[in-house]
């Protein structure tokens, strides 16, 4: 393959009257060549039937120098207008464009069978960021067959207990614990918690945080205050007349929704019900978007480094040089664990507890 | 090379046991394989050092399967996580996946020449969308380059006028002038354009449609009320200081920004100095990004199709079928222009002229 590939170089170069480097040059653009014998090349080259070949070497080096990208397809849901995906998807461009990769995304198909190896296989990729990964038997096993195989993968944001996958994650049970330990401070006592669905191990980390702080300061956690959503602000809004309610009666007098996309739908729901978050309850949300800001009242929040968990799971992958060594999936620690940062605002700030 | 690849698969499926089909269709994943035969066919591959050739099949059938996205590189810009750029992502994604491509996306290097072309000999892509990309020398000739070899590419929201390259794009002219109509409409006389770059067709589209608008209604367009931006939020907060002081001295009682991020910078910095848009000034945006909706008070503004954009784009370039026909950039017409939309809120229609 790989001599066949220099036999035909050496033609190319004869026939176009320019040396083999010359030939390279031209075709793997790494360097300018003059127009006129940039023509030259690419006329010999096609007289010939040259394949030029940075494929012939990719298939000869066996790299691709693409990363590859799952993401998930939802139908109608624009993926990359939510604030999660887009902040991790630029931190992982920004690591791959310095590292000389490009970024292959591919959505998981919700109908097929996951057969992620055939992507290293065929090599469309080196390796692999894999976003929105559920807790699934299906997944799992994909997941486990990449793993033994020694295909080079990272999780992003999703963690599975006990598997061996490389993660870069942030710490989700702290944020659940220090959004609920704020709305305590700030003197709520029937604390909500509208949640996203648990096969994402970042749900339930913020159930577990919520959990903890409630326990910490003596209150049950009470499942009639547990609403769930599925991360759209839909589904915030669907919560707002069953929420409304309870606030009016007295029943909640906090909430915690679990991202801000919820926490935005359920704000305008419960403005359109006459409750304003900030004077009759108090409310934080998840991720500090920002859309937090935008909002009126601004948005309580806790700060998520998407695009540092993107930037370093590039990293792991590509390794810190560009020099084209095998990739590094070598990290101190198999689960990289950010952290988060409470953003206090007016919607849970400006509260003041009836009783 | 075909061939060759013929002959190893022959070997592997000797080797296995199993017929040349089983192993085309454990290399391919195309059907499900008993896990047992599964491992086999790949034990034997891997004996036999035979690389299993998707990659090869695409040398072959010289097609990669992949969809090219140009974007353009900023340092510290999160390209994703903007409106404009996210929205025709997913556009492009959406009819990408339908069809069974994987999108490659590509940063448009600051610092070297455009070699377009190289994707398309290396088999990277098959085709491109072209996004962000500037009206200068140097683009017109990479650009002009590909379409003398034939190569399938699409520009997104540019056009190049005279140019024989095939382009999704929006009216801007015409969203140019509803906006300052708009603004007429509600009884501005000296309104202020805060404009992007105009190596951007769409910014110098949209400075036609208001100097129209302002022609149609008598006015003339004076070249000290249009303020230089860049899209940012920033440029449109650099802007307030002199905004403010022209609306306090009356010079200026009406803002067309050419996006939303513009516009909610201005008014955040209007806000700081003691104006608000709807009482004090009448402020217009661009876009309709889904802060508009957020801000207080909301933001009229013009509605541009960027999903359609981009959906319509990679239509154009893989067709309208997912067979592996070859790409269709064959369109009834060279430039499509979408339409767009004015949508109004308080931020210009609570505003009452004081005179």
């Amino acid at each position: 393959m790989q001599e066949e590939g220099l036999i035909l170089r050496k033609e190319v170069a004869k026939l176009a009257g320019v040396s083999e480097a010359t030939v390279s040059r031209v075709m793997n653009g790494a360097r300018p060549v003059r127009e006129a014998t940039r023509r030259k090349v690419l006329e010999a080259a096609e007289r010939l039937g040259y394949v030029p070949s940075a494929l012939a070497q990719q298939f000869a080096r066996k790299r691709s120098g693409n990363i590859g990208v799952i993401v998930p397809y939802v139908p109608k849901v624009r993926l990359f207008s939510t604030y999660y995906f887009s902040e991790i998807l630029s931190g992982i461009g920004e690591a791959a464009q310095q590292r000389g990769y490009d970024m292959l995304l591919m959505f998981r198909s919700p109908y097929e069978a996951r057969d992620y190896e055939r992507l290293y296989r065929t090599r469309k990729v080196d390796a692999c960021v894999m976003l929105g990964s559920q807790d699934t038997p299906g997944e799992l096993e994909a997941l486990a067959r990449l793993a033994e195989a020694d295909h080079p993968f990272v999780l992003v944001n999703q963690r599975f207990d006990g598997a061996p996958f490389g993660t870069v994650e942030a710490d989700h049970e702290q944020g659940g614990y220090e959004a609920t330990r704020h709305l305590l401070g700030r003197g709520c006592r029937r604390i909500a918690l509208l949640n996203g669905p648990l096969v994402y191990s970042n749900s339930a980390d913020r159930l577990t945080g919520y959990r903890r702080a409630l326990a910490e300061a003596g209150l049950p956690a009470d499942p009639g205050l547990c609403y769930a959503g599925n991360y759209s602000r839909t589904s915030g809004a669907a919560a707002a007349p069953a929420l409304a309610e309870a606030i009016a009666q007295g029943r909640v007098d906090g909430v915690f929704a679990a991202n801000d996309r919820m926490a935005i739908g359920l704000l305008q729901g419960l403005r359109e019900r006459g409750l304003l978050p900030g004077a009759d309850v108090a409310l934080i949300g998840y991720d500090d978007s920002e859309a937090a800001r935008l909002t009126e009242p601004q948005l309580s929040s806790v700060a998520v480094p998407f695009h540092a968990l993107g930037v370093r799971a590039a990293q792991r992958l590509l390794g810190r040089t560009a020099d084209g060594s095998p990739a590094d999936d070598a990290s101190p620690v198999l689960v990289e664990k950010l952290p988060v940062q409470l953003v206090a605002r007016a919607s849970s700030l400006t509260y003041t507890p009836s009783v």
